[in-house]
């Protein structure tokens, strides 16, 4: 999926949501505004929108000194969805139907964006699960697929989504290998944050090589691309490995559609949820 | 109210939609992009939002090479709502309370923005309009205002919203001044927009000296000043003018809250629905 020049705005509202929680001034984050309207002389409008987002995070490196500036928000996402974790066993455990469930509590995950700063009622959310509708929800395949598997790829998306991406994994119970990006990427899990959602207990963790939020495979390992040619089941998290592996097949991405430019890409409307095989 | 660097975001939608539509082709608004980049810059934001919006308006007017780039828009949704104008008629007279149901109307005016190029059923929201639910109705102290008032004063918004603002006045049945903007702001109403919407057979249509989608006192002319002094009653439509007007009592906004920043400023969620007296 390219970028669009409809991204622009979502850029500006990044770097701008980044900084402030920074605590950078007002005239300093006006300023940061000013440099990546230079920058955007540079990008490349052929790739993917996450393949230059980089422009966004080098601003922000340069202005706040830190290399992760999400490292307090994505242990306080983690912590905070560990707290939630006996309730989304004990929802699995009582459903009728647990597969379907863990699918649901996943895409919860993915709903929260741990990594926007707002209050949410994480319980309120999860009372409402089971009128949670999916837009496009391909459970038949999914079941298909599952049945067969031998073992299970997910590729992860933002701390705190972590953990209800153990859930889910442990529903499924297959062995299972757990992808998570290279370097500090917004608020997206490192190898580090999966370890604290206890992911560890349930996968591999393997690194992707990705630097960016999303997943383009030109930019990963051979071990990552060896575990998606070999694993029976992939399931992709997130609008943002979804930008990157959109031309991929024999995928399942769950996700919610965030911005219209994906929901386009998608056949589906913005805020819609899917489960969706390509 | 002043312009928050969360503004920022705005700015950049607002030209890339206003270019797109234009028919700029994508490499040329990238480059529009980076003109307001520098232009950031130059911002003064300790003004309102709508105050910088000439950065953007030049832009796009030495692009297209055009003065108003919203004439035909103009033109298409006041013809637009027109065609609505029996039905609105209608609404009013079988209403058990003719005023409020006018407010209703008006307010709808506001919700669509025929400005945005987006599809929408007008009969639809009309239907609906019984269940339209204000966060704010300061009604009663409406009706007493309006009670004792020789005058009114509307303080206009986007060409369309025109016709339901007419709507509006014949139902309050007062001698009336309409305002509109002195020069082209995206989709806002000019004279010859609020006589097409039939607004000169119920109101004296003013212009305010307004060159921006907002009214700022400041830049108004004495006629509007001595309109607004002399007015009984006051109405304000729209965000833009609000944004402008914030500080000045004894004039009841109405609008929908579109952003955050106006919410907050407001006190209500953004999307709400508010009539309400400063």
């Amino acid at each position: 999926m390219k970028t669009h020049v409809q991204c622009i705005p979502c850029y500006f509202n990044q770097l701008i949501v980044t900084a402030t929680r920074c605590g950078l001034p007002e005239s300093e984050v006006v300023q940061m505004c000013v440099e990546l309207g230079h920058a955007l002389a540079e990008f490349d409008f052929s790739r993917t929108p996450a393949e230059n987002s980089p422009f966004v995070s080098a601003i922000i490196r340069q202005h706040t000194g830190e290399y992760d500036n999400f490292v307090s928000i994505k242990e306080k996402s983690t912590a905070m969805a560990l707290q939630a974790y006996p309730l989304l066993k004990d929802l699995v455990a009582k459903s009728h139907d647990p597969i379907a469930m863990a699918l649901r509590i996943a895409a919860v995950g993915n709903i929260i964006d741990f990594g926007v700063p707002r209050s949410f009622d994480l319980d309120a959310e999860l009372r409402r699960i089971d009128s949670l509708d999916f837009a496009v929800f391909d459970y038949d395949a999914f079941q298909d697929v599952l049945g067969r598997a031998e073992n299970v790829l997910i590729i992860g998306d933002n701390a705190g989504e972590t953990v209800f991406d153990r859930v889910l994994l442990e529903a499924l119970g297959k062995p299972a290998v757990y992808a998570v990006r290279s370097a500090p990427a917004l608020n997206d899990a490192l190898a580090w944050d999966a370890v604290q959602a206890g992911l560890d207990q349930v996968a591999t963790i393997i690194e992707s090589g990705s630097t960016i939020p999303s997943t383009v495979l030109a930019q990963t390992t051979q071990e990552f691309r060896d575990a998606l040619e070999h694993a029976d089941l992939v399931i992709s998290k997130g609008q943002g490995n979804f930008e990157g592996l959109s031309d991929t097949t024999d995928i399942f991405f769950l996700l919610k559609a965030k911005c219209e430019q994906v929901a386009r890409e998608l056949g589906v409307r913005v805020g819609d949820l899917i489960l969706k095989r390509f």
